[in-house]
């Protein structure tokens, strides 16, 4: 039995990155940057209105309010070098987002003009400073500046500054291919009955769903009866993946085919048991590129295996470089009470109670109980060799991907 | 010029929420139940083994370890009323998941159970108490029991309580449609070089990624020009979806089109400023079963734009009984300053600190930066009174779909 660090170096130690990959900017949300973005050009590319108004001399004003001569309209997309220069005495009409013309160096807002009284071709502006509502050239953005790195999750912001830089298409890291096989003559496909003595697969849908919000493609290889010759056909295929994600089978039973199978199939095991609570069953090898994660069997196992392990390999995959779970700090509301040996990671409820992190460990009837995790967002993680904790007490809090949506 | 809890308050009471629909498991992940979910059977269906290893009298083993000999093995899947009676002295070898047998009232784990030295079809168990590695009928679930509510976000561990009660596909709310329209003559693709005094539409491609994050299918309408008759026809287009996002054509610029066309269309405008920083402007109409949400150009504003109002209205149409935005409490890692009058949604970083959630305002030059929003994870929500916070002081802060992965 291996430590949850342990385990998961020899784990990530065994993942390999997938190949980069040339995605479209359209569907490059949610990937991985795997090359650098610099500015190709200024931004903005000329001194630019940020209001929509009358770009003015602002000497022109030192004095207070005055009518000037309206002499142009200037709208957006217009190419500055084709603007003559503001003289004296005069304003262009001009949009948020076009050019200055020369000699301009300050827009009145609309709001702060009026017509003028004197003249049907002027307006009243009130005084501005130099600079005011107005950019100037590379404010935002330097020509040559790095704005992205390899490794930097693309999210819809990133989206933005990769199309503002031109990059229709990009390089990302690959996306991983899951593929998912439930095991035991016990299961029926959830849209079965059960017959005495059966249950329903659960794992498998889970698991499928873990995966696909993980960010990989997925592949339902539905149930594996416990049967040597038909697991190992389905393990094969399987591992025509990245990654092949098991339920079952890893235990200690007459018919726990898994670990042999996997030999069988000539996988390297990477570990059969880890010090974990729950999961201690848990199962990792690797035959070429493919990663095979074998969770134990009961829901709430895999359920935790899939969020300490299973995304981290994904994320490896995929080119995250910080792939592993991330544990922040929070206080427990309740005291905690483990047997010592293994990490125990427990289903609880996580909230921000006046700026503070605090976590509610889940009643649970188990490590079948599922439902305890469709209450959780979020697991505590107790160290192997504690015992108890008190409520108040700081601990490691691993928020869940979907935290925020429950 | 109204609140922005007003301006929530107007847009959600105008936006429908989607018919509900039926979706198939494999699909319900993201989705949002629609109906009540009660556990169809006990959970477990029999009284069932928690680890591999024998089946047992318990009271057999109350002076102590013994030798029983082994009568027969249970697999997992066995119909619990085919069992015959485990006579005393005797014990059966038993799966994880399989039922126990009449008369067995625990299980020795196979770890603590040895070959016995008397006799080969016996096994040395240690003593166990009543009840030990069992689960009674029901202990996780009860028949009947409601385990799943409309309204529930369902994540990976709803899919799995789905699958064990049954629902191969179930009710769930609808899934918007969202259209994005890029307004401009100064826009160009981003595959495009622009030409002198033109710059690349970024709204476009990142409101398409916000909305399909948020859970909408996304249509990309491209650019219109300022032109009302292009402007029209590609508007009327984005009114068959659910939600038309539109970028530019807002503020008082004598070629921002969009609300009179609004109006030309035959949409109710709900609004047409707000008083926030960045995206003032944003106007919100309806017409018929159509929302628009029609942001300034400035993509910084169309991200708080989007971030504030637009996901909300998505989360509506979804089903989400809790669909606009929830700010948590933090602390302000540095002073704060803005002009009062708006609600200022300020670009942030979140961090937890020693279990504290403490939030840092990025720096930017304006609201075309949104290489500031790259940065991000969050928004420091300042109410339009306030002017100045200082460094350590409690304020609103509103994490982002995807503050995990940054």
């Amino acid at each position: 039995m291996i430590s949850v660090e342990r385990a998961l170096e020899l784990l990530l130690g065994a993942t390999p990155v997938l190949p980069r990959e040339i995605a479209p900017l359209a569907a490059a949300s949610g990937r991985v940057l795997a090359e650098e973005v610099r500015a190709d050009a200024d931004v903005p590319a000329f001194e630019k209105a940020l209001m929509d108004g009358f770009a003015v001399r602002s000497a022109d004003l030192a004095g207070g309010a005055r009518d000037l001569v309206v002499v142009r309209e200037i709208p957006a997309g217009t190419d500055p070098a084709a603007l003559p220069p503001l003289t004296t005495g005069t304003a262009a009409r001009i949009m948020t987002g076009a050019p200055l013309p020369p000699g301009a160096d300050a827009v009145v807002p609309v709001e702060e003009a009026a017509p003028a009284a004197s003249d049907r071709g002027a307006v009243r502006c009130a005084a501005v400073r130099p600079g005011d509502h107005r950019a100037p050239r590379g404010a935002d953005v330097r020509a040559g500046a790095t704005l992205l790195a390899p490794g930097d999750f693309i999210g819809a912001a990133e989206v933005a500054v990769l199309a503002a830089c031109g990059r229709a298409a990009l390089r990302v890291g690959g996306r991983p291919r899951a593929a998912v096989l439930a095991t035991g003559d016990e299961l029926v496909p959830p849209g079965e009955a059960p017959a005495p003595g059966r249950l329903r697969n659960s794992n498998g849908p889970m698991l499928l769903a873990l995966a696909g919000r993980a960010g990989a493609t997925v592949a339902d290889l539905g149930i594996a009866p416990d049967d040597p010759a038909r697991l190992r056909a389905a393990m094969e295929r399987g591992l025509e993946a990245d990654l092949l994600l098991i339920s079952g089978g890893v235990s200690m039973g007459a018919r726990d085919f898994v670990g042999a199978t996997l030999r069988d199939l000539g996988a390297e095991i990477l570990f059969e048991r880890v010090a974990i609570r729950p999961g201690k069953p848990f199962t990792a090898a690797r035959r070429g590129r493919s990663v095979v994660c074998a969770c134990p069997g009961n829901p709430a196992s895999s359920y935790v295996i899939f969020q300490v392990f299973a995304r981290a390999v994904l994320r490896r995959m995929a080119g995250h470089p910080h792939p592993g779970p991330t544990a922040v700090r929070g206080f427990l509301a309740a005291p905690a009470r483990q047997r010592p040996g293994r990490a125990g990671y427990w289903q609880a409820r996580a909230m921000l109670v006046d700026g503070r992190l605090t976590a509610e460990i889940l009643p649970t009837s188990g490590s079948a109980d599922v439902v305890a995790c469709a209450r959780g967002n979020a697991l505590v993680v107790l160290p192997a060799e504690i015992g108890t904790r008190a409520a108040g007490e700081e601990v490691d809090i691993l928020l869940l991907d979907d935290c925020l949506d429950r």
